[in-house]
Parts: C-alpha cells; structure tokens; sequence
C-alpha cells in the first residue's frame, strides 16, 4: 500500500495519535518529506524534548517548567480556593475564562473502576494533604470534574472525605451552554439547568 | 497561555502542520505527555528516519526504500504507458484503485509562475530524457494532474514539449464524480461532463 517502508513506520506511529487517521497520518507525513530537513529534526526534538523535561508541580501537579507552577509561585492568587480538576488541559481551560483566580490540584484522572483507577492511582492522599496542611487557608473547595459518572464518583468521594473539614464544597454549575439554542440542548444539561436555577439579576 | 515552555514548543511545532490548529495541538501534545515515554521516542524517530533516509527512485521519482521503485522494478508493469502525476501521494491513489498497470513519472508538482516554478523546478527534463531514451517503447503519456490553472498549464507545457514524437498524449476524466447527484456537482465538473460525454455502452 505505501511505497516504502518508512512511511509505512511513520504513518503507523502518526496514526496512534487520537483523532489521526491512517490517510490524515499520511498526509501530514508527505509533507514532512516535502519540508526541509530540519523542519522534521525541530519537531521530533520538540516532542521528545518536552516528553523527557515535562514536570509538574510539587504543589499542585500541574504542568511546570519549574519546581512550582506559575500559579502556586504567584503572590496574587487567593488561596482560599482550590479547584480540582482532572488535567493539565482542564486548568488552562479554566485560566482562559479570566473568571477564576483561586489555585488548583490537578487529580490526574477521575476514579474509574471499570479502568482499575482508584484514589490511589490519582493525587488524592495529596490533596487531602495539602488541606490538612493549609492552617485553615482553604475556605472552599470547588470541584470542576467531567459530568460523567466517574466524575460524578470522584466528585462525591472528594465530598465525603471533606465532610469533617470547614470547607465548603461547590460544583460548577452545569446547565445549557451559553448562545445554545434550548431545542438542541441535551436533556440531562436541560433538566441540571431547571433543577439548578439562579436568581434572576 | 501555556503552563509549560517545554509545552508552547511542542505546541508550536506540531501546529506547523497542515490541517493541525494550535487547539489540536495542543490535545495531542497532551496525550504525548500522559502516554510513557517510548512512544514519543518511537513517534520522534520514525519522523527523523523517514526524513532522513527517504530515498526517491532514479527512474521516476517515486518515493523508494531502493535505488528504483517497486513499480519500475516490476517485470508486470506495461511500459508502454507512462501516467506523469505531482506526487508520490498521486501514484498511491492511482495504485489503489486497480485500474492502471502502467509506469509512472512524478514531477514533484506543477509549473506555477505566482510560486516561482517554472519547468526546471520539476522532473521536467527528466520525463523528457525517458521519452527520448525509451526507443519507442512508451506510446502513451497520460496526464494526471490537478484540474487547477498551475495543472493545466502544465499539462499543455507537457503536450507541446511531446508534439514531435510518436506518443499518444492523453488526459484523465474530469466529470461528475460516480455516486455524486448532479444538483451539487460543481459547474465547471458538469460542464467537463457535458463537453467530454463518451458513447453509452
């Protein structure tokens, strides 16, 4: 099917990346042997460089170039809040908003037991750690994780381990997308966005 | 914007795709950094490998893990028809569908004026040199370039240069595409149909 060997290669390992195809692999691979040189020898170092020097905050195990990440090195976050996320991606998310300026603990996943992933396998233990060990600074805890069941489990599980502390525990809101149209809203978005409605102001 | 230096590189990079937006980026970016090392090591090296030991065919310029290619190589191709394409990408679509057992030429694109393109730029001379040494073995040349102003001058390029010799020089279809509904077909396609209609059988 391909004309040569290492194509075929590259492709293969192309196309192990999510959302990537064999024909989107092969395109993106063609266009690599029509570049210079270099312009392949700049990417593969930038893949591999990142993959061996990533490391992630010692406070809060996002992504970091440093010991602490920006946001717990920062004088100007309010510590009394502490968002728990499941990723990297999901904190930047949140960043982009401008509408948070608390810190964060990122888990590392969602308790999924289908996928044999238990507390144990997520920065849990860190995370009540980090609360026990803040002297009262944490005044509320709000829990930003997938509106699925697993996210829901965690969700609950965080809760119930936090029940003896005095923190709050909120939830992001779920409800009908901004400039969505109601017609086409899913019906489990609809009904959150009834059974939590807000004041009108 | 991104938590990590080692990230925004990374991010950089792979946006410098085509078809790749920083947003995809930066998800497979991610999934790089959740995923164990070896894969991106494996990822990065085939990239460089491809890259660096990709070879071309001497014959026809048809990406090659060889001196010659698979096609030129074969004792099964009819060499009396020689099918002149862009890119090796062109020769695998072709490939595909079974109906050609011909040799091939790849120019490595078309003359393009507004790109600073010309002839010389392209496997021209080359695709020249095989039609005159062949000894009359090659009595058709089809083209098979993009239905765009840079192929048709191309082609024309290529059925002047071949005005003098023995050779059949032909061009492939352009028509309505087999399962298209002619209401959405475009207009120059179904004008092409119109003009280039051949006998029912």
């Amino acid at each position: 099917m391909y004309p040569s060997k290492l194509i075929e290669d590259a492709v293969n390992e192309v196309s192990k990346l999510p959302g990537i195809g064999k024909k989107t692999a092969l395109r993106l691979v063609l266009h690599l042997v029509k570049e210079h040189e270099s312009k392949t020898r700049l990417l593969a170092d930038a893949l591999v460089n990142l993959r061996t020097h990533i490391r992630f905050c010692t406070i809060c195990y996002n992504i970091s170039d440093e010991e602490t990440c920006v946001i717990c090195r920062s004088g100007r976050r309010e510590r009394e809040y502490l968002c728990v996320v499941e990723e990297s991606k999901d904190v930047m998310a949140i960043e982009n908003t401008s509408q948070y300026n608390g810190i964060y603990h990122v888990l590392g996943g969602v308790i999924s037991p289908m996928n044999g992933v238990g507390p144990s396998e997520l920065k849990m233990e860190a995370l009540m750690a980090r609360i026990q060990n803040c002297g009262g600074e944490i005044k509320e805890v709000i829990l930003a994780l997938s509106p699925t069941m697993e996210g829901d489990t965690t969700s609950f599980y965080i809760h119930r381990r936090l029940k003896d502390f005095p923190i709050k525990v909120t939830t992001i809101a779920r409800g009908v997308p901004v400039g969505g149209d109601l017609e086409y809203a899913d019906e489990i978005s609809l009904g959150r966005s009834i059974t939590g409605r807000t004041l009108f102001n």
